[in-house]
């Protein structure tokens, strides 16, 4: 099996499984307990948290333990929506983002917030003036991804984060999860409040993840209780997820993310010479690991599950939008047609993947093709 | 080391960490995702939900697996508020809940629900006529906690259901956090409609944890995106988890709850002939594993940190609140005198601990405690 679906999840790393180990049998103790074994793992807990903090280039007490990306997005939009609410009532974001920010922002609609989704352009990057076009004095949050899940576009987050600095009421969240690791960003300069990473797209354990919570953005916690993480998320504290995080973002931070890049690029000029392909991924504005690729007139399930028999996987689009059927929200917001966008197929690599694998691919691709093609041209 | 604090959390057992590990890695795809990978790991996932389900007594749509107790009480409390909040905005539930109950409550507060907190009697028990009593036909639900974690008293869920059943509009949530696989418990015969569980009080892993939700229990979801679990709880479904969640739950169940009985029993009728000893929890209506004892005048703290000193580990309170200075609040709703409730240790034992060490114990506290209150005595 060639695995090319690494933006849906990855495989884990086995050092990553050690230290979890490691840490649940011998740091299992209750971080908020008095006594030594609760004080050993409390130790361990702040330790990741540390590490984490450092290679973020935050403060330690900024960084926030959470379930994933999926709840970091949700406790960063709804929890900043609910904590300026008497500030203001208008939230901006973009029609690209993943679910748990556009969901998010739907619900904060029926709790009487208004929401503004910003379109991209026709490459799949939103443009700087367009978020400003649109903010209000009421403006309280801005949410915009840094890298897209289905196209691999980079947003213009820096650049909106400067511009932000003028609307010093807005809080200024970012869903980093695609692009930690893959793409720099200094939080700081890029004036960032909150930022959402999961561990799970980078080699590590599903279940962990964090949200880096700058000072100055206040949130209502989604879970209250025993007061931990400084009262914005409350349950026992998890140290071995922790510990497995730090490991996860270290290693994420050392990767060699050019020969991921070697790799994409090498696929998308092979591509290109070929006329049945359409390229959705902007060329020079898109993230190292992601090709978002159609065949024209050749669905995207299909041209997945004859990938699938010759034992490659890549998806369709993103995995949460998989079992829908309606063709990709953000292939359509970039005005992409709807019978090339329900062609679409993501490929998505890491650096575990080789450049033999993407030979391997493309040898595949060109003998399926054309076989599906003159099924296609059968039917017309 | 002598772990006496399984309340707090537990040692996770090495075969709930052997198949998190084993799954973690065969089974890493993401269970959304159409392809082999993605439709292997959902299929493990949705064993292990059948297992939990099978065990529960309830359908595996009922299962909703989410990150642990607090966030299982947060879902089902706000959730359940929110959805109903339109037939009505009363809600029922006991001065002795678990923080994550009791904050979810004062949160709801905040957002316009009115909430009665009935209080326990002197034995930490609440009765079913002081819940009936407080109910009125705005009350959409009544949550009550099936053991106290700090006392082990054992709450009337049953009886409660069953005067419930008069109260259709009303939906009825248990956190049996601490009771389950330790005080047997029908959940469709109790009428719940709602139940909370938790991975790491089982010798499970932390971060793993479910909500039983019966189908006419309706929710407003905390976390919203990509519409995993039925929708209740998106976020990238962790199949390691929902294993090991299994195999806990199935070790749970085979579990020689006598044993433990047996101990707790052991060390109240030991404890009951020295004179200094005041017991908080109820004889005969208690959970097997906790034992809540006072030393009068001796401060728990004092107690707990001399016991550590000899290898035992016991807690003051909850772990979540042992960061406070301030005195339990379940032994304040008691009717506890405040100088002997901020002398009060818990003890909660699991079928690991033996006997031998329960006498140990006793030894050690045989020796710790008459020093201690010779120090109280001529501080005096
Ligand atoms: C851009 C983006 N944001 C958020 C998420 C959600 O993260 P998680 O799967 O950890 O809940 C994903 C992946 O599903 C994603 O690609
Ligand atoms: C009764 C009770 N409910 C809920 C919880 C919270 O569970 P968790 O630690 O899994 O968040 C606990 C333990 O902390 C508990 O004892």
């Amino acid at each position: 099996m060639i695995y090319f679906d690494n933006s849906a999840t990855t495989m884990p790393d086995q050092s990553v499984l050690d230290t979890f180990i490691k840490a649940s049998t011998r740091f299992f103790g209750n971080p908020s307990s008095l006594h030594f074994p609760g004080m050993e793992a409390e130790r361990f807990l702040e330790r990741a948290r540390n590490q984490i903090a450092v290679l973020c280039q935050v403060s330690a007490d900024e960084i926030i333990f959470t379930s994933g990306g999926t709840e970091s997005n949700n406790l960063a939009v709804k929890g900043a929506a609910r904590f300026y609410q008497n500030r203001g009532r208008h939230i901006v974001t973009t029609a690209i983002e993943h679910p748990s920010v556009f969901e998010a922002c739907r619900d904060l609609e029926e709790e009487g917030f208004r929401v503004t989704y910003v379109q991209p352009g026709q490459n799949g990057v939103v443009k700087t003036a367009d978020i400003e076009r649109v903010m209000t004095d009421d403006t309280i949050l801005v949410t915009v991804m840094h890298v897209n899940n289905e196209t691999g576009a980079i947003q213009p987050v820096e650049e909106i984060g400067r511009m932000l600095k003028s609307y010093p009421q807005t809080r200024f969240h970012v869903d980093a999860v695609q692009g930690f690791g893959k793409v720099p960003l200094n939080i700081k300069k890029a004036n960032i409040d909150l930022l959402s990473v999961s561990g799970h797209k980078l080699h590590g354990l599903k279940g962990t993840g964090f949200l880096v919570k700058r000072s100055r953005a206040e949130l209502v916690p989604l879970l209250s209780g025993g007061g931990q993480e400084k009262g914005i998320r409350s349950g026992t504290e998890h140290t071995a997820a922790a510990a497995a995080l730090a490991k996860t973002v270290r290693l994420t931070l050392k990767e060699e993310v050019s020969s991921i890049q070697k790799m994409t690029n090498w696929l998308r000029q092979t591509l290109e010479l070929r006329p049945e392909f359409v390229i959705h991924t902007p060329d020079g504005q898109a993230a190292p690991h992601i090709l978002n690729v159609s065949v024209n007139g050749v669905k995207g399930e299909v041209l997945v599950h004859a990938l699938e028999k010759k034992g490659f996987i890549v998806s369709t689009t993103s995995a949460c939008s998989s079992k829908q059927t309606k063709p990709s929200r953000t292939l359509m917001a970039m005005g992409v047609h709807q019978d090339l966008a329900s062609s679409a197929i993501r490929i998505s690599l890491s650096s575990r993947n080789t450049m033999e694998e993407a030979e391997q691919f493309i040898e595949t691709l060109d003998t399926i093709v054309p076989q599906l093609a003159k099924k296609r041209n059968e039917r017309k």
